[in-house]
């Protein structure tokens, strides 16, 4: 079985409370599970993290060397602004595909400008939950 | 069955002969076999067409309304620079995704100004004819 | 009886149908009755047409010289993007008005800028179906 | 008979003397008479208007809520600077029509930026004195 | 007692009759009649005043040496644009506080560029009314 | 009694020892003895934390919804740069304010632009140890 | 003898009492008396004015088609904001100069754009009173 | 004989009518008649063809690989938006050469960014109808 | 013997294994090695630390007062983004150099700009570990 | 006598024969006679020079220092872009007056910004051959 | 014979061995060899220079008038900075025409901004030492 | 023993004389003497020289390849604006290290852009005359 860590970024653990009519109501262990499920029909074991801290984002994609074959991301409000994230990124080969719960351009300005996409193989946005069990789809055609 | 138009912009037409080290060596032709058969498992119905010019791609767009369940669009050469796409995918509420070839932020500064983006449900980017296969999957969800 | 040519751009074939909150109800057939009938009284021969097409938009403002007396435009999309559609504008002597339906200055930012106002005698915008009627008064004072 | 209040911004009690090749011979008597004369045929009484301070220019436009029934305003000078017009017109829900006597677009760069624009419900600009005639029609449709 | 001069500049003559989503609808008269009542109790008399003029905010801000305090300060609009407004207050050395009903931060982008702002000892803004008695406080503080 | 938590962020507990001419003398230690002591008097009980760490801040954010009646913040150098913190303060509907000790208008033009403050109820700035204080009596309006 | 008007801009007034290290001690009296004395050798009657008020300066600029033979303007906070002041000198054809007491092009970033400054025939800045002098002896020539 | 594609872009079949100051008298027909015959004397064949349309220019492009030997292309106003037509070109890697009958610097600010010049070998501008001949000299001499 | 404290910001901890056409193939522990032998020979005791955590390295230097003599800094991503460490390093008087392994300037556009760098005595760049080594001589001097 | 050199910047030593619209007729003789003529009537010995090198108007700014009390120039093209010639100027602490023999906010936008303008006393410009003139009665007040 | 004067810019005189990918093997005298002989063959003398000097280049500039009947220039590293070359050039009415051996656009960003090429009459770019040569031939037909 | 240019931009001959509160009190001659001593202890015969012209600068850099076996260079105020400097550091191979006497990042904002550090192997600022002397040791290690 192949090994995906799937790093989940700032706030991310309030999904399903915070600004729902952009997220929708689910919550991050609802996403968790149906991951985790996904990722058995496909072969795949994730590791389900979230974190609100760049530095331990960045501890993590660490990981993904040696002990993981692949890495997904939602570096959620870090996507705008690490360039210490897109870093760590850069420095890893395994295949690594960055996802968002919203379309990023259909909202604020701010949130247009990606720093972190630069960093990986491909980008799913803007498909809620499934967003997820899509990249975990693409993980597998790329490992 | 659901029908799908899938619609495939500028220069799309010489995949496989254009910029091999981006793009690959995969054909149209290959990627719009590949595309109808997934539908077919899917339960889709593709219609899969491509055009250089601006003005027909807004055309099939309305096309959508009565016509099908869901647009997916890779509108290559004008994502960048197009209002007159984005106003007709705004004005069209069936589900709707755009799709990449390439990670669009790992190459050239003006291809990281999205703007046709605004306009759809979700986006898919960077990993090649599975950039297609992921989108029939995310529309049938969507649908 | 004078001769206009008046031209509507990308996507309004489906005014009526599309952002009824910005556009209101009436439809593309609507307005061109009311210009034909208002043309009429005003002792002027109105051809009615629209396109999705920069290319064809370029040609029909071509026909202008030689065919028409006036030029009235609704350049829609292409209003913010395209130099081409102002240098046959620049190039043609016949009054010509811009017209919108909306006013682009309570809109998107990126509407704000126009490229094709500037190859123009003047702009009406922002008065829905009788922006159009605010033209043919205007231009029969103009020819 | 319905009570509109036209005011003119700075500098237009030169007009007539004033940048000839762009603004024409015509005074702001003239326009003053011309708008007057219009205004009857139309049930239109006009109050016209004109001030060189942008403070007058706000005192007045909040008068127009419980003495008139709708604004026509050429803020000149001040449509390109003043937040404090756009807010007082924001303020009130009138009809309200901004003109220009030139086309902005195709002068100076710094009259393609337009603040007060945002304010009104539409903007006629170009037509030279009968920018002032169509507005008192466009305003008579609104109102 | 001490003596504060308090401006309110343009528009806001107009709150609680204007955009009432944002702003509330207290009145400026409720306002003042809080500040006089506040100002008491805090052994300070409020000079009161409002005004839609540029020029006159200076001469008030001209006034404050020799005759007041401390200066409280709405500019409104402008906030954003009076470098004028700015350099009066450089040149006066009492304490002076700049206050806003909103929060200027979550509003249209233009209001998030404070021009005057560089020349007060502090800010309060976003608390509707009781901006108002919270710089009556600070003021105290700092005279 | 109401909590409040008060959070301070990067370098304020260097806070009479750094850049005096700016800050002042006063250590972080008086600040949240004053802060303790004014809660005492308006009912508050005051939570007063610090880190130089954005993801504890996040996490600290987190807190309040259920263990807290209000927000005060100083973000202090993330203020400019951390739409993360912005994030995780939007998806909080508790009462929320941000305070600097410093006019950040009157400093370094990197200073100038404010990311966080987008998602607070209101700002207070400039006053030194006297910003926490109003920050107090604001936030006890507010609940 | 020729008559000048020569008018001062906002601020001003308070001129030797303010910001004495960037302007000097010298008073707006001072000024005058200055000019009206260097006038008189010149054979030029020097009407020295001050407001604070942009409708004002727009007004005074208006009398000098007429009334004067040369303008001579310090516009202070105004130069770098009023696009109406420009234009008031532009529709002015008799000869006109900019003056300012302290060179703006070593101080704030703000005050390095002019927007006046292109509706004069010169500008002499940096000189402290003797900019005024200056430009009595540069009007002389001009006439 | 060696196969030339001669494509013009928009409004260039105007040419002789159109802002003659710009770009002279010389038609059309004339500027084909002079790169037939001076093809004929370099041993090319010139295929010479405008369109308005950015779609029918890229299909045209598209046309080179496998039927002609090189490519010379006027883009017109497509020069400073196309990425469609930039695209078209970098996918295909026969000698192209951009020409301009105009000096693009010496006009408009925008004709002075240009988007498709990226895409070829090489670019004359400047020279009015000889643009074209030292284009057949120069494409001799790169097949 | 004096005390250095050697700050080695994010992703550091990967060098030798990542992009080694940039950063060559020497690992953190030879760079560790090399510093600590160079210091002997300087007479500096250096303390070799490297997190990927902005806040912990805002921590580290707040350390600096009280325990070190002088600081050495790599902050690597953080260069380009940190205000909050640039707050810390002006806060701390102690001499302080900035370095980097590679030329920022020779990089990606980003790289180019440095937040820190306006809050240290001086920076080395580009010199690969000798950067390090360069910095242990340089800040001897200083101390 | 005090002692004055006057440096003209490249081109200057074609005046009169060069856009002759902007400038004038009058040569560099002239206006070199009419400088040395007006020095003898102020006391002042002028040293006129013009080279089109940046290096040597550095040299020569160099000389003022133990050769001349003041320094008179007229940077032409280098006043946009030469801050080696900024460093000289404030490297020296002797007055420094910039001339402009037109009104070069009057032209085109490059020429709108002045590098040089922050390193000296004062500016006159605009005013043709009187510039220098006007220029040498200011250095007189200066020494 | 006509008289061509023929300046080449900064570090031309290490072409062929500098940056050998861009400007491939050939030598700063093969180019001037080759010049020379196609000169002859046109009936041209080419005065034939090299220098890495500014101001050199504007003396030999000033040069064409009276000596020469037509200028080519390769500004090299100059074309985007010197508004003093560019000056020089406008000076001057002889036929002058810019080259460059690389396509400038296909380069890096800050070759993308010719300030130079405003001056001249044409542009050749991209054709290697074929640059110079079309150059001979167009500047002929502007004789 | 190895050979190194050492090159002086403009200006730095009256280092020490000179913004002595940036640079200190040492004057150019010490400079040199200390590298030409510290050299020789190194093994490197220092050639020192200063320059305040642009082309000077280029032709010296030049003389490195074949004379000498490494560069250093402090460009001084040409380090923010010469792409032609550049360009000739770019053309050549041998090690080149860039110095500046200040941190050019804790100055004016225009110091912060460098052009010239992107030609560069490193870069060494802040550092005063030690930047001098670490930049021998630097150059000696990449021989």
């Amino acid at each position: 079985m192949k090994k995906i860590l799937l790093i989940n970024g700032p706030n991310l653990n309030l999904i399903g409370e915070r600004e729902v009519n952009i997220y929708g109501k689910i919550s991050i262990e609802n996403i968790k599970e149906r991951c985790i499920d996904e990722g058995k029909k496909l072969g795949l074991h994730i590791d389900f993290r979230q974190t609100n801290s760049e530095g331990e984002i960045i501890n993590w994609i660490h990981e993904v060397k040696g002990n993981f074959d692949g890495l997904i991301i939602n570096p959620a409000g870090y996507t705008h602004t690490s360039i210490a994230i897109l870093d760590s990124m850069k420095s890893m080969t395994k295949p690594k595909i960055e996802i968002h719960l919203s379309n990023i351009y259909s909202r604020e300005d701010y949130r247009k400008k990606s720093i972190t996409s630069e960093g990986v193989n491909g980008i799913i946005s803007g498909f809620g939950i499934n967003s997820y069990i899509l990249a975990l789809h693409a993980i597998k055609e790329l490992i």
